[in-house]
């Protein structure tokens, strides 16, 4: 059976998990708890769970171990997609297809939807008893040094035109480090320099990275209802992203080296790639 | 020696465990590390942190046993303020008589400064291996059940006229919760019906309310220079609070009898309750 075969009851793992860490609707502020389903019961393809559990694969570790990991990443993803639709950041009204949170609600519930989002991630770890590692490798590639680090770069750069390296090393913060806590979270107990541990951190970092170029590349040639939100966006907004800064043909060649790199982590791991393999080729030949 | 003898020490050690937390201003990305230490090394009282040392002597556990708890608890207050002054919610352009995170940068980073410093709590937790029990305490303080909910239900009141009941419910999340946790953590480990985590728990819900009724009586009896921000500043905005709806002297009433509940509840400890009952005090007689 291949990982594809799987990949539906994980995503119903994740479903589950979610829908018992959040409040029900009816919990007061009712209004709140309304907000934090909408945000995270959206039709997401839940690609950073499936990464954890794909990589629980790799390394011979059972679902249930890295069910509150899968759920906790996928909560943190929710509420930086919120707060970085706000009027104050990327300004953005639609989110695949439907009304951003601030629209569909307000601007102060979106603001407290996504604070409470990113603060559930963590008490579900910590209900969960997850490995105190695998809470700091999430926390440190969600804050300052990580995502959040990445997002007030990139809002900068709309200042100045960066050069490779310096949008590179955006890229690895904004988008790169969750996917890297993704993947590395169910062997985040294991010292720094273990080798299957750094299979997972080489194999996603080179993912998280395409994972990037693929996007903006999408945002140039998708059209609105592909991708959920009006094509050319980026463009429009004149932001710093690789296709834009050094030609769609460099971008797509640059997507496959890093794809190419994350093939050859694989081969150091114990346990069955398949998943991380199929996740790592649906994300380079995503249309949407 | 007293407890007011050793505030200064305690004060001391949440400092440095904060600025050892918090990326020096030189770390990319440098604008959003200035503004993580513009909103926490504010001036701030430490309130949160004491309770936490005090809660720590109270059962006699060694205060650096409780040192991550007690900065996680201070960066999860620096935070909420951070976000409580956004446009979008209280709309505050001063914050202890100096501009406010949002005027000071600009609103994109409040944002994610307040994200960061939220997300920068849990790191702490997890990096000093604090027991799973405290994260869950500070967590579900901070979220939508929690501090996050309160400010939800307050801005909700600003259309409807609370009931007495109403209101209590709101204050015992939107600041209860968190000086709740601020005394809880140290003794989180423990069995609900502990009777002694019983005793901190009714000491610091006692507290947290009464905390909350001194705060609005000081935003109608207080100068704006005593409390560092338009005095007058919640009637202006025709917010919520408790000597607005039922007068300052049921108010000044109601804080008395919580604050002789709270006394009750500390001859239930076994260690020294000097701090809980000199922070207790300084809650009820500051004038800023």
């Amino acid at each position: 059976m291949h990982f594809s075969d799987r990949a539906n009851e994980y995503s119903a793992r994740v479903e589950s998990t979610l829908d018992l860490w959040i409040p029900a609707n009816s919990v007061e502020p009712e209004s709140l708890h309304r907000a934090l389903r909408y945000a995270v019961f959206n039709g997401g393809k839940r690609i950073r769970p499936l990464l954890t559990y794909a990589a629980a694969e790799a390394i011979e570790t059972a679902a249930e171990d890295v069910d509150p990991m899968a759920a906790a990443v996928e909560l943190i993803h929710c509420y930086s997609l919120v707060h970085d639709d706000l009027p104050a950041m990327d300004d953005d009204d639609l989110r695949r297809g439907k009304p951003t949170l601030h629209k569909a609600f307000d601007e102060a519930t979106a603001i407290l939807a996504g604070d409470a989002l990113l603060t559930l991630a963590f008490e579900g770890m910590g209900r969960a008893d997850a490995p105190a590692a695998a809470i700091v490798e999430l926390a440190r590639a969600a804050g300052s040094s990580g995502m959040v680090g990445g997002q007030a770069i990139d809002l900068a750069f709309e200042a100045t035109r960066p050069t490779r390296d310096s949008l590179e090393a955006m890229f690895r913060k904004k988008t790169g480090a969750l996917i890297r806590a993704a993947v590395v979270m169910p062997a985040a107990h294991r010292r720094p320099d273990d080798p299957v541990r750094q299979a997972l951190v080489d194999y996603s970092e080179a993912i998280g990275l395409a994972f990037q170029i693929v996007d903006d590349l999408l945002d140039i040639e998708g059209s609105t209802e592909e991708i959920g939100k009006p094509a050319g966006s980026d463009r429009d907004n004149d932001k710093a992203t690789w296709p834009a800064l050094f030609g769609v043909d460099t971008a797509r060649g640059h997507a496959g080296e890093l794809i190419a790199a994350a093939w050859t982590a694989l081969e150091r791991l114990p346990g069955s790639t398949d998943g991380l393999r199929w996740l790592g080729e649906r994300i380079v030949r995503r249309t949407s």
